[in-house]
């Protein structure tokens, strides 16, 4: 996966572009490359092992994944959003470039997410192709993820109640790591009840990611995390963990554990990866 | 076209999306809808009518390419870039909203515009619809529309060269011109030779689209135009207007339109509409 990113983020430019800027391919390469924990491509990756499908096609999907994912991250640390200076342990694109380079930097990575999957590179059957970019574009855009930092932002002038925090929480995060669960069976051409099982596994996960983000952001050493932490609190920023408490947070983990675990049951033992990740990520103390 | 913009730029979330924020809805409707000239999906349209490919997917297609070239004016218009405050005679978005929807709002347009020529919805061939979105993705990313919008980012302290200044050009105005000529070409699967001749079509007409507006932007009423005129003069910017002068720069686009003309000699009468919308692209007087 990390080869194939770096590939795509070359200078080389492809059949139909004019010529690649390298200003703007270094803060491409800045935002996507070298860092970060890679959950969505390797959530896609196992996803696609539970139906045997792996392929060089999918190493690209989940890179086409993970440039969506950076894109996002450029985007939501620009001053206008959540103006962040540091993300990954590196100052974020717009402290390392500027900000008119960090906006065309997203935009450049979610523009070539879509042609990564549509290429001819891209050894899928056109339908599946065409299946894929139309969920990830569901999931990436205003009903989805972007919808969600768009609810995070009016959330800082009007805080959500339960049921709002719920919603912009799986648009903001839910909804790429729901599709990055899901593409394997859309790969496949799994059947409708192993799709949505994996959909669900991915949401559940989702809601544990965010859980155990929050809990983090209360307590997490800002050196290890390479991240601001405690940032939401002067904001008085409403979360889940916030609301009902750490103690009720972890009863949720272990909940959202086991559901996310009994939904892959039907895929024996070729999902104990994914159990594992589950597991993981409520777990994890960065 | 503005039926199906107005359409899927609806509230109304689609399978596989949570839900659309209102508010970041009306600001994509703001930047996208009631206005401008739509040259780009009416060359779309006209493209495919030299084939008798006219249909609703193709529609659909046209407006895919609106949206994102309404996301790069919606970016484009941002404080950290041009910094504009009237686009089409309205406030720009980041005036109407502020510049944290603008920014999302030109992300959900982008993205919307991929699911639109890949959704089921859109009904072609799926090897059709992965040339498009390749196509597209090639014309608007970092080998294309905002490669060239970074270019033009660094020619206000670099000043090009006169091949700098064409391929900046045809990088930020150009590619998504010709994409719209070739557009047709790819629905209908032309021959090559077909498909070479729109796109050179397009490039030739990009080229005049640019030559037209450089001219304008030293003569025309800003009444007229909409938007803030004279403004790349103080800042110095480079064009082949300000290089070659006004009388060059009118026969310029006489032979190109020419050029473009002669292209379309294959298509017969069937071209008369693509014709005369050369002309009018290098006569506009706005």
């Amino acid at each position: 996966m990390e080869l194939c990113l770096a590939d795509v983020l070359g200078d080389h430019a492809l059949d139909g572009e004019i010529t690649r800027p390298q200003n703007l391919m270094q803060a491409m390469r800045h935002g996507a490359l070298d860092g970060g924990k890679r959950l969505r491509p390797f959530l896609l990756l196992e996803s696609a092992t539970l139906f045997n499908a792996e392929s060089p096609a999918v190493i690209r999907i989940a890179a086409a994944l993970e440039c969506v994912h950076c894109y996002s991250l450029i985007h939501d640390d620009l001053p206008a959003m959540d103006n962040d200076d540091l993300r990954r342990g590196k100052p974020t694109v717009h402290k390392a470039f500027d900000e008119a380079t960090a906006i065309l930097a997203g935009d450049g990575l979610l523009t070539l997410a879509f042609d990564m999957i549509a290429s001819p590179q891209t050894v899928l059957a056109e339908a599946v192709k065409t299946a894929l970019i139309s969920a990830l574009a569901r999931a990436a855009g205003p009903g989805g993820m972007a919808g969600g930092q768009s609810l995070d932002l009016a959330a800082e002038t009007t805080p959500p109640d339960e049921s709002g925090i719920v919603t912009l929480q799986a648009m903001k995060t839910g909804a790429l790591i729901r599709f990055a669960c899901e593409a394997g069976a859309i790969v496949a051409g799994a059947t409708a009840d192993e799709r949505s099982r994996l959909a669900e596994f991915g949401a559940a996960i989702g809601l544990a990611f965010q859980l155990a983000d929050d809990l983090l952001d209360l307590t997490a050493d800002p050196a290890l995390l390479g991240k601001a932490t405690g940032k939401d609190l002067p904001a008085g920023k409403a979360t889940l963990v916030r609301l009902h408490g750490a103690d009720w947070a972890h009863r949720q983990l272990a909940g959202l554990v086991a559901q996310a675990s009994e939904l892959l049951e039907p895929f024996g033992d070729k999902a104990a990866i994914l159990r594992q990740t589950a597991r993981f990520i409520a777990d994890r103390e960065m």
